[in-house]
This record gives C-alpha cells, sequence and structure tokens, in this order.
C-alpha cells in the first residue's frame, strides 16, 4: 500500500507536507515529488505509467492556475486521483479549483477544498480504508480525536467565558 | 461490493441516474435514495450509520444549492463520499459547488464536477478497483472504447470534412 | 428568554464575540458554544434538540466555506436560526455565503452580511422584540445612539474639514 | 399578528405570492404590497412608519438587482425585516443577493435565498412561534408533511426503481 | 455652482477626500457630509430635498458593501447622482459596485470605478462644464498634463532604461 | 442642446434604442450611430473631436464583452460620457460591466446598469437639466408618473389580491 | 504554410468551424482534428510531437471546462498554441476561459474571447503575416470590408431611423 | 526583428520588465514604453502606426483595470498583439483579464495570465520562431533548462524529505 503525493511546483510545497504529515500519522507509506504537467510532461507520463507497478494506490497532486496536473495524471492511469487546487495570486483559487474539478465525462478527479492537503491525504486513507480495514479503526480513531478537541474547547470556552478564552490564547 | 447513491430531492434524479447507469454498465450492485439532509436529517443518520453493515463500500451524493447532503453523510460515516454539485436555478451551480466542495479540514468529500454524475460513478469504480482488481480490466475496456470513440470521429472528420459532419449528425 | 451562540470552531470565536457583546449590551442572556456540524455532529444533533426546553428562543449560528452548521442545526428545530457566514481563506467568504443562504425550500436561515456577528445579534434582539416590548425601547435608544454618532462625526467633519478630521484621528 | 409583504415592483409577484401561499396555508394574516424603495420613496417611508401600529410583527421585502428595499424599510422601523433576492436578468441574482444581504453593522437583514419567497414566509412564521406558540405546532406539523413526503417519494423510488420513477411523472 | 460630496460612514474619508481634492484644484465650492442612508435615514432624506436650494448642482456619495446611499439620494432629488463604490472587506468591492450599479430603471447613479473616487469628482465637473464653459479650459488643460506626465515618464524610460527607471523610484 | 448614441454594433440596437425613446419622450434632439472603437477607430476619433461642434452635449455609448467603445470616446472628448455595458452571450454582463466601470484615475465613464439604456438617457436628462432647468419639471413629472404608476399596480393588488392581479395580467 | 485546428470534442464542432471558414476564406492550408488531452492523450502527444513536420506553423484549440488542451498541447510543441475557451454549460464559460488562459510561467497560450474562434484564426493569420507578408495585404483589405460594414450599416441607420431599422432587419 | 512592450502606466512596470528581461535573455531587441490608451491617445495612434516601419514585429501590451490599451492598439495595427492583464487593486485581476481577452470578433487580442509578462515575452518568442528559426534552438534550451530545474528539485526532494527541503529553503 502506497500513497503518491504530486505536485507541479516546490512553491506548492509549503501546503502539500499536509498531505505527507497526515499519511505519517496514519503510518501509510507514500511517495513526495515535484513533476510539472507542462515543464515535464515525459516525467508526468512515465509516473503514471509506472505508478501501479510501484504499489501506488492513491495519488494526490496539488496544482494551482490552470492546474492540469491532476486531470492528466487521472487521464494517464487507472489509480484514482485526488487533486488539490492550491491557491492561485490573482483570483483567490477560483481558477485552480474549476481547472481541477470541471473535469470533462469519462476522467474523474477527486477535488477536495483549495488549499485542503489535509483532506486530500484522509479521503486517501478513507478510499484504502475500504481494502485494508485496519485503517477503518485508525480513521474512527481520528475522529473520535478530532470531537474531543472541539468539545475540550467548548469545554474551556465555558468555563473560561469569551473573554478569558481569546485573551489566553 | 455495493455502492450507495444518495440526493437530496427528486428534481435531481434526471441527473443522478447518470451515475446508475454507469454502475450498471459496470455491473455493480447499487442502492439509490432519496434523502434531504435537511427534510430527513433522522433518515440520512440513519443511513449513513447502516450503511457499512449494508456492504455499501462508496457513497455518492448529489445535491444543489446550499448542498450540504454529502458533506453531512461524509461527517456521520468513515465510507469515502463523492459529491455531486447540481446546477442551481440561480447562480449557475457555483453555490451547490462551493457548499459540496470547500469542507473543513477532518471530514473531505470528493467533489467531481457540476452535474457530472457519470464521472463520480467513474471516481467509485476507480476506487473500489483498489480492492477488486477485476474492475481494472472494465476500466481500461472503458478508457480504450472512450478513446476509439473519439478517434472513430475523429476520422469521420477527416473523412467527410466538417461540412458535412456538421450537416450529417 | 435565552439566545444560543454557536460557531464551528474556535478560529471563529473573534468574530462571534461581536454576537455576545450586543446581547451583554441588551442584558440578554446567551449561551456561547463551540459545536462543530461535521467533526460533532451529534454535540449538534444534542442541542438542537435540547435548545427548547434550555429556553433558548433563537440561535446564531456562524461558520465558514462549506458552512453547514446554521443550516444543519435549522433543519434540526423549531427555533428560528440566524447564519453568520465566516470569511475564508480562499474565496473571500462567497463560498461562506452561499452554503448558508441558498437553503432549499422548507428550511429557512436568516443569513446576515459576511463576518457581521454584531448584525446577527441585533437581528436575535429584533426578533426578541416581537415577544419582549421592552427590547423595543432598548433598540429605539441604541438607534438613536447609533444616528447621534454619525451626526456627531458629521459635525466634526464640518468644524475641522477633512484634512484636520483625518490627520485627527 | 400580521405579516407584511413587500415587493419592489409587480414583476416580483409571481415570485413574492409564494409568501403569501404559505401564510394562507398557515391561516396567518398578512398584507400584501407593491412599494418601490426609489419610485415611491415617500410610501415606503409612511409604510415603514406605520406598520407597527397597523400590527405588523414581521416584513418580508423581495427586490432584484440594486435591492434596495428590505434595507430601507429596516433601517425605518424595529421590525424585523426579511429580504428575498429576486433573480436579476443580467448577473444571476447575485447582484439581488449582495445588495441585500451585505448590510452594514447596525441595520440587520434576515436574507434567504434568491427567489425563496417560501423560506421567507416559513421564516417569518418560525420568528413569530416565538410569541404565538400554536404555531409550533403547525410548524412542527408541515415539517412531518415535508419529511414524509420525501420518504414517500424515496418509497416510490424503491418500489418502482428510477427508470420508472422517472418516465412515470 | 457647488458640488455635494456625501459618504456612508467616515471609514470612507481616506478614499472619499480624494474627491474633494480634485475640486479644490479646480476651484469649484463644495461641502462634504457624512450621512448613512441607514443609521441617518431622516437626515439623508433632508440633504436631498434641501440640496438644490442650497445650490448643489451634482452629487457625489460613496459607499460600500449593500451600498444604498447613491441610489437613496438619487430618488429623492432631481440633481445628477455619482456613485462611488468603497471596496469593501469581504467580496473585493463587487457588492460594492453591484448595490450601485444596478439600479432599476427610473433612478439612473452614474457610477464610477471601485475607490475611484477622483473620477467622481472629475466626472461632475465634466457634467458641470456643460452649464459653466470655463470649466472646459481647465479640464483641458488638466488633460494636457495629465498626457505631460505620461510622455514625460516615458521619456524617463527612455533615457534611463527599465532598470535604472525601477530602482530610481 | 443635443445628445450622441453610440454603439459599437448593430447587434446592440434593440437595447439602445431605449434611450432614443426616453430622449423622444423628453423631446430632445439626439443623433444614434453605430461606431465600433475597434473596427471603425478613424470613425470613432472623428466623432468624438467633432461631437462639441456639433452640438453634442451628452455622449450616450453602448458596447459588450471587452467593451471600450465609452471609455476611448471619453478620452477624445470633454463632454461627459454615459456608459451601457450590454449584456454579453457568455458571462452575464459582468465583463461588459468591469470593462466600462473600471475606468483608471483621470477619464471617468458614468455606468449604469447592464442593458439600461433607459437609464443612461434619464442620467443624461438630468445631467442637461443644469443648463436647461426646463427639464427639471419634465423630470419632476416623469418621475410624478412612475410613481403613480406603481401607486396604481399597488391599488390595483389591494382591489384584486394578488391570484386576480396574476391571473389579469 | 499550414495551421492545425484541434477540438477536445466534436461537440465543439459548432464553434470550432468558424476558425476553418476564416482559413479557407483567407486561403490558408489547415487540418482540423478532434483529439482529447483527456481520452486520447497518446494522440495529443503524437498530435504535438509530429505537427512541425507535417508544417504546421501555428495551433489553434478549442476546449470546454477544466480545458486542458491548449496547454498540453503547448507544453509538447514549440509551435505557438492559441486556445478558444469553448462556453461550459455551468459556470458560463468562466471555467474553460479560466482554465486555459492562467498558464503558469515557461508555457504560454495565447488566449481569445469565450467562443470566439473566428478571432482565434484571425490571430493565427496575424502571426503568419509575419512570415508571409502577402498576408498583410489580405488581412489589410478583410479589416477595411470589416470597417465599411459598420460604416454602412451606420449609413442605414441614418437613413432609415432606428424604427425602420429594426423592423427592416 | 523587434519586440514592442507597452504599458499604460510605470506603476505596471515592476510586472513589464520580466517581458524585457526574457526578451534580454534571449538576446531579441526591444522598445518599452508608456503609452496610455486613454490618457495619450494621440501617442497610442502614432505608435500604432509606425510600428511597422520601425520594425516592430510582435507588440506586448499590459494593463489593468478597464484595460483598453492591447484592444486598442490591436484595433490600430496588422502585428499581432499580445495582452497582459495587471491585477487590479480590487476585483482581483478579473476586470483586467475581461476587459482584454474578451475581445470581439475581429479584432484579437492573445492574452497570457494575469500578471504574466513573462509568459507574454516567451509567447513573442514562439511566434518570432515561426520566421526566425534559430529562435526554435534557443526555446529548445529554455525549456530544457526549465525541465532540468523542475528535475532537480525533485531530485534535492528526494534526497533530503520535505522537512530539510522546506527548512533549508
Amino acid at each position: 500500500m502506497k500513497v503518491g503525493i504530486l505536485m507541479g511546483s516546490d512553491s506548492d510545497l509549503p501546503i502539500m507536507k499536509e498531505s505527507a504529515e497526515i499519511l505519517e500519522f496514519f503510518e501509510i507509506p507514500y511517495e513526495i515529488s515535484i513533476i510539472s504537467a507542462h515543464r515535464t510532461s515525459e516525467k508526468a507520463l512515465e509516473y503514471a505509467k509506472t505508478a501501479e507497478e510501484r504499489g501506488i494506490e492513491v495519488i494526490i497532486a496539488g496544482a494551482g492556475g490552470a492546474a492540469h496536473l491532476p486531470g492528466v495524471i487521472a487521464s494517464l492511469t487507472l489509480i484514482p486521483v485526488i487533486g488539490v487546487p492550491i491557491k492561485s495570486n490573482f483570483l483567490d483559487g477560483l481558477d485552480s479549483l474549476l481547472s481541477i474539478v470541471q473535469m470533462p465525462a469519462g476522467i474523474p478527479v477527486a477535488t477536495v477544498a483549495i488549499n485542503n492537503a489535509k483532506n486530500a491525504a484522509l479521503l486517501a486513507i478513507h478510499i484504502l480504508s475500504i481494502k485494508y480495514p485496519e485503517l477503518k479503526e485508525k480513521l474512527k480513531k481520528y475522529r473520535e480525536e478530532m470531537k474531543n478537541k472541539v468539545i475540550e474547547k467548548n469545554e474551556k470556552l465555558q468555563t473560561l467565558g469569551y473573554k478569558k478564552y481569546l485573551s489566553g490564547s
């Protein structure tokens, strides 16, 4: 079992590393690579063609602007591809989002929220958990902890009141 | 193996039936249900809580406007959820798209293009193919056929020229 | 008489506290809680189901991104729900606004301006004043003061001229 | 108890009548008037100033384009105002929505979805139900029926399958 | 001859002062006032009703968000009204622009670019120059100077080259 | 006194004729011409340069898409220019609106609502009324009639009720 | 000298044929092909790699939605690529436009207006005219005729007046 | 062979210099000028009319807001014009983009991404390479280097891992 994390440029790494962090937390092996759909199109082709034999079962691809990487990879492999729209400098990420999500019939890309590389990794794990049931347990625990954090924050808010809560944080 | 297709209203059925058609074509068992996140919130809860035991491995949920169904279902189950933004009457589907794709960290929804229930089903099959390798073969064939259709159309265009192509169709 | 203030995450608190401040100013009892529609869906359900018996008569719910909290709460209670779209990092609050305001027929959410938790509280008070006429007087005075502040600023502008007004402030 | 329904032009009536229909269904007295914030500004002023003494407890105002009616009325009365953005011909209702919802601090308008005059009336009833508890019962029944309609449609879908369901309707 | 400059809040003054500066440069008498369409609606009414007798011939009104001031003033007077959409915090000024420009048939507002109070004053002067031909001469000179500044900058660029031009400025 | 109506293409005539109709109603002489900023740039130059000597005092220019005509004319004359954004086929008029309203400092265009050629003519008349006070009377009467039409419609609505009103119209 | 016209699907042909018509009018040889970036990615690669040797000097590529074809082709060849955003069903062509125009640094696509395949061909001819000066003459004549058509329409409008012009056309 | 770089204001120079830098890198002679379509319209006319005789073969024009410069120049010359939408302060560059790209049939502008003056120059070189084949070699080398930079970054990422990569950069 392995996840492939791709990004079009190293400027996307501060966002895409959050995918890696989640996968590490869940102890899922992963590859992380910089491959541009446009500047290194042969590498993208090669990556997609060999991903399956390298054991990759889900691909996460982040890109910004006219963000073609997730769609291009999805067209070259049968492995499910998750797209992360990276916030661009000019149109607040709307260009990235539309370039990734509006794929034509036949080649889907599973798109998550703008810059939400964390959710991309979690989606990959939900997907993998169909085959690897041990991940279900881990996901259940992860959600439990998420829930508890919200509950603890709420309890802290009830105890302190909002003024102390805000000044204290 | 089973896929659950959900929609918030029967007005979404003319779109969401395309998910069913694809699943039938791939001979994948599925359920199809009308469950509103808002009008039948208990049914939604019950659906999400029992989906796993009914053998559902991927859920496809379509909704329009302030489209909460995919996110609400995703928050109630560990099964991966694919969201289909249904084109609304007023903002050309942008409201549906943003309400589905912009999920907060922790609860991902795999969003596809507006009204693209076909791609939602294909994405479900790509996801299932990780566990059920026989689906890979079917997907390969499906893509092959898709490719051949484009190639045939191109050949027809080369033979007829664009004028005859357009008048003939 | 009591108002319930909800928010999906403590990152919304710096905005949502403005609802609390207005309610304090009007001496209206309130609860303030962090409850996520997605991460603590059971808590949300419980909150909505018990709100009425705890004496809550209006609920104010703030959320950002795919902002489902106000709609989800509204679907679970008959108490009127006011939604505050919290400005998100990526689409300037448009996603939050559309996710809250574009509710389907049957389950309305009374939506106010992006980040305008102050107006949410004022709207709650206008609503409560139907039943509690003493609030009408307070609202009248509040508006009077608001008006006077604008009038004073205008008088200051007439006296000082815009150059001194701007350098002085 | 009475609700005031306002609209800026009789071209909004085919939408705004849905507010009236809901109020009739709930047996709530209402007035319905055509008053333009811009073309009959004195009438708007007069309406707002006398609404309270005529027994109006909630106002519903629909308008399109640079839709000022709800905000102008809200600034002239302490009665809570619900705004219905009417879909305009040119920007798909976005102009109407933003002109109504983005009110400055101090003067809130409770905004509902574009063209959703039905929800405006339901919101008015939720608001009135704080004071008139008999409305709670009616709302409960209304929601119950709404829920049952969805459940019936779902059952029909389960019985017929989607093909017959679609051809039959 | 006099121009009236209005704004809804003193937070708009840093923008609206640019109208005043242009009018001073052209030696055109003006009034500048803070009048909110919503918080001081009576003042707005009074202002509009008495503007003509005070000798005001053009009104410039700036406002942000659900920016009703220009339209409300325009509905109350026959004096031409120029609207300046003030950039709001949340939707990058799109809400302000649409709330001002999309006025219904019958009550026009002459809208200029977002935050462009300078152009509002210039437009006022173009309008006044129909009646006061001496302004035509001043406008001609103003444009000549504007043109010469661009030409000088271009000459400087030709002489220095872009590197020195940029490091020097 | 004369108004010049310009449009970039005869496809804009069904909209721009509404400017002509208003001017006829007010008995104001006008010229109406098809002049493209791009296809007949010399004609545009010539038009702008000779407009003043032909007695034109206000220019109304309508254009769609990358709508440069109003700005180009405004840059070539001191006569005030009113811009009418014509709804385009593709982005619902947003491109036309932004291309006309977002003029840089120095060259203002008085922009009206999308397709609102009627308001463009009314704005021209408000502007001309500064110099020609007899127009004030006509405008007053026009507004009075507008007001009365709304009042009559409201009275008809009060008499008939909304059901008969709608079926009758 | 030859131009290559590409489109992602035969549903784009009714738009893209306008490129062919212009090239025929200018007597410029061209190829027209249906090649999908996603469904026939190998064909796209092959096309781009062999275009130069087949004598193609400019490529025109039209695509809609997440429109990757122009960018993908541009990344695979040194031939200049012109992109035509095809209007999509859901977001009025904004998705197509942004997916084509917002290319990252290094791989430009010369983007024209939504659905404006005619301009794509004219741009191709302007580009070719650098090398083939005889095209300059043809372009000059084409523009002359365009200009004359506008002038004739204007003269017709002057002769007939707008009422007869509109009823006659 | 020469390229003309134009911009509407020296505030665009920090962006437009990137066109100059690319042209210098490729050793292509260029002119760089500040010419406003609106403030120096005669200069724009003169520039366009004399560009060809000065040996200019491609024009790059950058402008922001209601960005008319590229379209105006394109209408005055047969030289191909590349438009660079400069990010405006208010609508995130959407106004600049639409004002440049949405040109009417007959007068194309080759539009590149917002602020992407670098790509404008590269596009100019691709265009010139049709006539000057020696540029093909340079472009090939440029792309090779671009590719190698991505490959090197990827290799560095493989060697260091993402944590060291990020802390090191």
